[in-house]
Protein backbone atom coordinates (compact mmCIF):
# COMPACT_ATOMS: atom_id res chain seq x y z
CA UNK A 1 0.00 0.00 0.00
CA UNK A 2 1.11 3.34 -0.30
CA UNK A 3 0.74 5.78 2.42
CA UNK A 4 2.83 8.51 3.97
CA UNK A 5 4.65 6.85 7.54
CA UNK A 6 4.51 8.75 10.56
CA UNK A 7 6.85 11.24 10.79
CA UNK A 8 8.14 11.28 6.98
CA UNK A 9 6.87 13.28 4.27
CA UNK A 10 6.45 11.28 1.32
CA UNK A 11 4.36 8.39 -0.27
CA UNK A 12 6.28 5.19 0.33
CA UNK A 13 5.45 1.40 -0.16
CA UNK A 14 4.05 0.19 2.78
CA UNK A 15 3.20 -3.83 3.59
CA UNK A 16 -0.50 -3.89 4.57
CA UNK A 17 0.67 -7.38 6.69
CA UNK A 18 3.73 -6.61 8.72
CA UNK A 19 3.87 -2.90 8.35
CA UNK A 20 7.73 -2.74 6.93
CA UNK A 21 8.37 0.32 5.19
CA UNK A 22 10.01 -0.17 1.45
CA UNK A 23 11.71 2.74 0.87
CA UNK A 24 12.98 3.51 -2.85
CA UNK A 25 16.20 5.04 -3.33
CA UNK A 26 17.98 6.81 -6.08
CA UNK A 27 20.46 4.23 -7.73
CA UNK A 28 24.03 4.62 -7.71
CA UNK A 29 25.76 3.24 -11.29
CA UNK A 30 29.51 2.72 -11.09
CA UNK A 31 32.19 2.41 -14.19
CA UNK A 32 35.39 3.36 -16.09
CA UNK A 33 37.22 5.19 -18.72
CA UNK A 34 40.15 3.03 -19.94
CA UNK A 35 42.84 4.55 -21.63
CA UNK A 36 45.44 2.66 -23.48
CA UNK A 37 47.97 3.84 -25.88
CA UNK A 38 45.73 6.81 -26.23
CA UNK A 39 43.06 4.82 -27.10
CA UNK A 40 39.75 4.62 -24.74
CA UNK A 41 37.39 1.30 -24.08
CA UNK A 42 34.46 0.57 -25.27
CA UNK A 43 32.50 -2.18 -25.60
CA UNK A 44 29.43 -3.21 -27.57
CA UNK A 45 26.12 -4.43 -25.53
CA UNK A 46 25.03 -7.95 -25.85
CA UNK A 47 21.98 -6.49 -23.91
CA UNK A 48 18.74 -4.56 -23.70
CA UNK A 49 18.44 -1.88 -23.71
CA UNK A 50 20.23 -0.50 -25.84
CA UNK A 51 21.51 -3.59 -28.01
CA UNK A 52 24.53 -3.20 -30.29
CA UNK A 53 25.37 0.04 -29.28
CA UNK A 54 28.74 1.27 -27.92
CA UNK A 55 29.16 1.74 -23.87
CA UNK A 56 31.52 2.59 -21.08
CA UNK A 57 31.73 -0.11 -18.70
CA UNK A 58 29.49 0.21 -15.85
CA UNK A 59 26.79 -0.93 -14.42
CA UNK A 60 24.91 -0.99 -10.67
CA UNK A 61 27.13 -0.71 -7.48
CA UNK A 62 26.38 -3.72 -5.10
CA UNK A 63 26.07 -3.83 -1.02
CA UNK A 64 29.07 -3.72 0.63
CA UNK A 65 30.78 -2.55 -2.16
CA UNK A 66 33.45 0.96 -2.39
CA UNK A 67 32.56 2.77 -5.84
CA UNK A 68 35.61 2.16 -6.41
CA UNK A 69 35.76 -2.03 -6.13
CA UNK A 70 31.97 -1.18 -8.14
CA UNK A 71 33.42 0.36 -11.39
CA UNK A 72 36.62 -2.38 -11.39
CA UNK A 73 34.27 -5.20 -10.77
CA UNK A 74 31.90 -4.05 -13.64
CA UNK A 75 34.78 -3.36 -15.97
CA UNK A 76 36.34 -7.37 -14.89
CA UNK A 77 32.71 -8.59 -15.90
CA UNK A 78 31.69 -6.57 -19.38
CA UNK A 79 35.50 -6.20 -20.17
CA UNK A 80 37.37 -8.98 -18.99
CA UNK A 81 39.84 -5.43 -18.13
CA UNK A 82 41.55 -4.31 -15.18
CA UNK A 83 42.32 -0.70 -13.70
CA UNK A 84 45.72 0.71 -13.20
CA UNK A 85 45.89 4.15 -11.57
CA UNK A 86 42.28 5.08 -11.17
CA UNK A 87 40.61 8.60 -10.15
CA UNK A 88 37.18 10.16 -9.57
CA UNK A 89 36.33 11.40 -13.07
CA UNK A 90 32.96 12.74 -12.64
CA UNK A 91 29.55 12.64 -11.40
CA UNK A 92 26.41 12.61 -12.95
CA UNK A 93 22.62 13.05 -11.95
CA UNK A 94 19.44 11.66 -13.48
CA UNK A 95 16.98 12.86 -11.87
CA UNK A 96 14.14 11.02 -14.18
CA UNK A 97 15.35 7.86 -13.86
CA UNK A 98 16.68 8.36 -10.23
CA UNK A 99 20.01 7.05 -10.96
CA UNK A 100 23.23 9.03 -9.90
CA UNK A 101 26.63 8.08 -12.05
CA UNK A 102 30.18 7.88 -10.63
CA UNK A 103 32.67 7.44 -13.39
CA UNK A 104 36.54 6.86 -12.59
CA UNK A 105 38.95 7.20 -15.15
CA UNK A 106 42.35 4.61 -15.86
CA UNK A 107 44.84 2.89 -17.46
CA UNK A 108 43.98 -0.44 -18.99
CA UNK A 109 46.29 -2.97 -17.23
CA UNK A 110 48.97 -4.19 -19.90
CA UNK A 111 46.10 -3.14 -22.79
CA UNK A 112 43.99 -6.88 -22.25
CA UNK A 113 40.79 -7.11 -22.61
CA UNK A 114 37.84 -9.69 -23.81
CA UNK A 115 33.78 -9.07 -24.59
CA UNK A 116 32.33 -10.42 -21.23
CA UNK A 117 28.59 -12.18 -21.40
CA UNK A 118 26.84 -8.74 -21.83
CA UNK A 119 28.64 -7.64 -24.39
CA UNK A 120 29.75 -8.22 -28.61
CA UNK A 121 33.20 -6.58 -28.85
CA UNK A 122 35.18 -4.80 -26.69
CA UNK A 123 37.43 -2.08 -28.75
CA UNK A 124 39.87 0.47 -28.39
CA UNK A 125 39.09 3.77 -30.14
CA UNK A 126 41.20 6.65 -30.90
CA UNK A 127 39.23 9.80 -30.65
CA UNK A 128 38.84 10.67 -33.97
CA UNK A 129 37.41 7.26 -34.70
CA UNK A 130 34.74 7.12 -31.89
CA UNK A 131 31.05 6.27 -32.78
CA UNK A 132 29.57 9.53 -31.27
CA UNK A 133 26.12 8.55 -33.45
CA UNK A 134 26.05 5.26 -31.92
CA UNK A 135 26.72 5.46 -28.55
CA UNK A 136 24.06 3.99 -25.82
CA UNK A 137 22.99 6.69 -23.46
CA UNK A 138 23.66 10.58 -22.96
CA UNK A 139 25.97 10.08 -20.07
CA UNK A 140 28.30 8.19 -22.47
CA UNK A 141 28.95 11.00 -24.63
CA UNK A 142 28.66 13.04 -22.42
CA UNK A 143 31.75 11.33 -20.21
CA UNK A 144 33.87 11.15 -23.31
CA UNK A 145 33.20 14.82 -24.44
CA UNK A 146 34.56 15.52 -21.01
CA UNK A 147 37.58 13.32 -20.97
CA UNK A 148 39.08 14.08 -24.64
CA UNK A 149 38.26 17.97 -23.73
CA UNK A 150 40.15 18.06 -20.66
CA UNK A 151 43.99 17.33 -22.18
CA UNK A 152 43.05 20.53 -24.00
CA UNK A 153 41.85 22.31 -21.33
CA UNK A 154 45.43 21.35 -19.27
CA UNK A 155 42.88 20.29 -16.09
CA UNK A 156 41.79 16.97 -14.68
CA UNK A 157 39.15 18.52 -12.07
CA UNK A 158 36.29 15.82 -10.60
CA UNK A 159 33.26 16.89 -13.39
CA UNK A 160 29.78 17.23 -12.06
CA UNK A 161 26.48 17.59 -14.16
CA UNK A 162 22.84 16.71 -14.84
CA UNK A 163 21.74 14.32 -17.60
CA UNK A 164 18.01 16.38 -17.54
CA UNK A 165 14.63 14.62 -19.69
CA UNK A 166 12.72 17.33 -21.06
CA UNK A 167 9.21 17.26 -21.69
CA UNK A 168 9.55 16.79 -25.08
CA UNK A 169 11.61 13.35 -24.41
CA UNK A 170 14.52 15.42 -25.49
CA UNK A 171 18.11 15.30 -23.14
CA UNK A 172 19.39 18.25 -21.69
CA UNK A 173 23.12 18.71 -19.94
CA UNK A 174 23.77 20.22 -17.46
CA UNK A 175 27.73 21.08 -16.19
CA UNK A 176 28.54 22.87 -13.20
CA UNK B 1 12.32 -15.98 -0.45
CA UNK B 2 15.85 -15.48 -0.74
CA UNK B 3 17.05 -16.98 -4.33
CA UNK B 4 19.54 -15.96 -7.18
CA UNK B 5 17.19 -14.89 -9.65
CA UNK B 6 18.22 -16.44 -13.46
CA UNK B 7 21.33 -14.43 -15.33
CA UNK B 8 22.46 -12.95 -11.80
CA UNK B 9 25.01 -14.08 -9.57
CA UNK B 10 24.21 -12.50 -6.09
CA UNK B 11 21.12 -14.00 -3.57
CA UNK B 12 18.23 -11.31 -3.80
CA UNK B 13 14.61 -10.92 -2.44
CA UNK B 14 11.90 -12.65 -4.68
CA UNK B 15 8.55 -12.57 -3.77
CA UNK B 16 7.03 -15.95 -3.77
CA UNK B 17 3.68 -14.60 -5.25
CA UNK B 18 4.43 -12.63 -8.13
CA UNK B 19 7.95 -13.24 -8.72
CA UNK B 20 8.98 -9.69 -8.31
CA UNK B 21 12.83 -8.68 -7.58
CA UNK B 22 13.32 -6.35 -4.53
CA UNK B 23 17.06 -5.21 -5.37
CA UNK B 24 18.34 -4.03 -2.55
CA UNK B 25 21.21 -1.58 -3.55
CA UNK B 26 23.90 1.11 -2.00
CA UNK B 27 21.73 4.28 -0.31
CA UNK B 28 23.31 7.37 -1.17
CA UNK B 29 23.52 10.07 1.53
CA UNK B 30 24.47 13.74 0.58
CA UNK B 31 25.14 16.50 3.30
CA UNK B 32 27.02 20.16 3.29
CA UNK B 33 29.39 21.68 4.66
CA UNK B 34 28.63 25.62 5.16
CA UNK B 35 30.75 28.54 6.06
CA UNK B 36 29.91 31.83 7.68
CA UNK B 37 32.98 34.10 7.97
CA UNK B 38 35.20 31.39 9.40
CA UNK B 39 33.32 29.32 11.31
CA UNK B 40 31.49 26.41 10.30
CA UNK B 41 27.69 25.19 10.52
CA UNK B 42 26.55 22.80 13.06
CA UNK B 43 23.37 20.80 13.85
CA UNK B 44 23.16 18.76 17.31
CA UNK B 45 20.83 15.69 16.51
CA UNK B 46 17.65 15.90 18.42
CA UNK B 47 16.73 11.78 16.76
CA UNK B 48 18.52 8.38 17.61
CA UNK B 49 21.35 7.24 16.39
CA UNK B 50 23.67 9.61 18.38
CA UNK B 51 20.82 12.09 19.88
CA UNK B 52 22.57 15.02 20.89
CA UNK B 53 25.73 14.78 19.24
CA UNK B 54 26.60 16.99 16.75
CA UNK B 55 26.77 16.57 13.14
CA UNK B 56 26.85 18.33 9.17
CA UNK B 57 23.18 18.21 7.63
CA UNK B 58 22.82 15.43 5.55
CA UNK B 59 20.40 12.65 5.15
CA UNK B 60 19.28 10.15 2.34
CA UNK B 61 18.66 11.33 -1.01
CA UNK B 62 14.96 11.08 -2.46
CA UNK B 63 14.08 9.23 -5.56
CA UNK B 64 13.92 12.14 -8.95
CA UNK B 65 16.31 14.54 -7.15
CA UNK B 66 19.68 15.56 -7.61
CA UNK B 67 22.82 15.05 -5.45
CA UNK B 68 23.05 18.72 -5.03
CA UNK B 69 19.06 19.82 -4.86
CA UNK B 70 19.06 16.75 -1.89
CA UNK B 71 21.87 18.29 -0.32
CA UNK B 72 20.17 21.43 -0.14
CA UNK B 73 16.62 20.05 0.84
CA UNK B 74 18.28 18.36 4.34
CA UNK B 75 20.01 21.53 5.00
CA UNK B 76 16.60 23.38 4.50
CA UNK B 77 15.01 20.63 6.98
CA UNK B 78 17.37 19.95 9.45
CA UNK B 79 19.05 24.12 9.50
CA UNK B 80 16.35 26.21 8.17
CA UNK B 81 19.59 27.41 6.06
CA UNK B 82 20.31 28.18 2.24
CA UNK B 83 23.42 27.45 0.56
CA UNK B 84 25.60 30.15 -1.81
CA UNK B 85 28.51 28.87 -4.61
CA UNK B 86 28.27 24.90 -3.73
CA UNK B 87 31.28 22.69 -5.03
CA UNK B 88 31.75 19.11 -4.75
CA UNK B 89 33.66 18.17 -1.76
CA UNK B 90 33.79 14.70 -1.22
CA UNK B 91 32.62 11.23 -1.75
CA UNK B 92 32.98 8.56 1.06
CA UNK B 93 32.10 4.62 0.55
CA UNK B 94 31.14 3.26 3.87
CA UNK B 95 30.59 -0.56 2.58
CA UNK B 96 29.81 -2.05 5.97
CA UNK B 97 26.53 0.26 6.05
CA UNK B 98 26.24 0.05 2.13
CA UNK B 99 25.84 3.82 1.94
CA UNK B 100 27.84 6.71 -0.17
CA UNK B 101 28.16 9.82 1.47
CA UNK B 102 28.37 13.00 -1.05
CA UNK B 103 29.38 15.94 0.31
CA UNK B 104 29.04 19.51 -0.79
CA UNK B 105 30.88 23.24 0.15
CA UNK B 106 29.12 26.00 0.01
CA UNK B 107 28.52 29.67 1.92
CA UNK B 108 25.55 30.18 4.04
CA UNK B 109 23.68 32.45 2.95
CA UNK B 110 23.14 35.43 4.91
CA UNK B 111 24.09 33.88 7.89
CA UNK B 112 20.50 32.74 8.89
CA UNK B 113 20.01 29.34 10.07
CA UNK B 114 17.16 27.59 12.95
CA UNK B 115 17.22 24.16 14.08
CA UNK B 116 14.17 21.89 12.10
CA UNK B 117 12.45 19.46 13.56
CA UNK B 118 15.61 16.91 13.62
CA UNK B 119 17.81 19.28 15.25
CA UNK B 120 18.07 20.39 18.72
CA UNK B 121 20.24 23.47 18.11
CA UNK B 122 22.40 25.10 15.15
CA UNK B 123 25.76 26.86 15.99
CA UNK B 124 28.47 27.94 14.05
CA UNK B 125 31.94 27.09 14.85
CA UNK B 126 35.54 28.32 15.01
CA UNK B 127 38.00 25.28 13.76
CA UNK B 128 39.48 25.53 17.60
CA UNK B 129 36.05 25.29 18.89
CA UNK B 130 34.83 22.36 17.16
CA UNK B 131 33.65 19.26 19.42
CA UNK B 132 35.73 16.73 18.01
CA UNK B 133 35.09 14.51 20.96
CA UNK B 134 31.31 14.75 20.34
CA UNK B 135 31.04 14.26 16.93
CA UNK B 136 28.05 11.35 15.77
CA UNK B 137 29.82 9.95 12.83
CA UNK B 138 33.31 9.18 11.72
CA UNK B 139 32.21 10.37 8.60
CA UNK B 140 31.66 13.96 9.92
CA UNK B 141 35.05 14.20 11.54
CA UNK B 142 37.00 12.78 8.13
CA UNK B 143 34.72 15.75 6.62
CA UNK B 144 35.89 18.63 8.99
CA UNK B 145 39.30 17.26 9.05
CA UNK B 146 40.14 17.66 5.64
CA UNK B 147 37.82 20.74 5.20
CA UNK B 148 40.34 22.40 7.74
CA UNK B 149 43.38 20.89 6.07
CA UNK B 150 42.69 22.10 2.63
CA UNK B 151 43.12 26.01 2.95
CA UNK B 152 46.81 25.23 4.92
CA UNK B 153 47.45 22.64 1.37
CA UNK B 154 46.37 25.27 -0.86
CA UNK B 155 43.96 22.71 -2.31
CA UNK B 156 40.45 21.90 -2.82
CA UNK B 157 40.06 19.19 -4.62
CA UNK B 158 37.53 16.53 -4.45
CA UNK B 159 38.24 14.33 -1.81
CA UNK B 160 37.79 10.54 -1.65
CA UNK B 161 37.90 8.11 0.75
CA UNK B 162 36.31 4.45 2.79
CA UNK B 163 34.82 4.15 5.80
CA UNK B 164 35.67 1.18 7.14
CA UNK B 165 34.53 -0.76 10.28
CA UNK B 166 37.15 -3.22 11.09
CA UNK B 167 36.32 -6.99 12.66
CA UNK B 168 36.85 -5.44 15.96
CA UNK B 169 34.18 -2.51 15.36
CA UNK B 170 36.73 0.39 15.73
CA UNK B 171 37.02 2.87 12.48
CA UNK B 172 39.86 2.76 9.98
CA UNK B 173 39.74 5.55 7.19
CA UNK B 174 41.49 4.77 3.75
CA UNK B 175 42.30 8.31 1.83
CA UNK B 176 42.92 8.04 -1.85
Amino acid sequence: MLRVPDGDHLMRHVCDGCGIIHYQNPKLVTGCILEWQSQVLLCRRAIEPRYGLWTLPAGFMENNETTVRAAFRETSEEANAEVEDAHLFALFNLPHISQVYIMFRGRLKDGRMEAGLETLEVRLFEESDIPWQRLAFPVVQESLSLYFADPRRGSFEVHMGDVIRRPDSSIQINRY
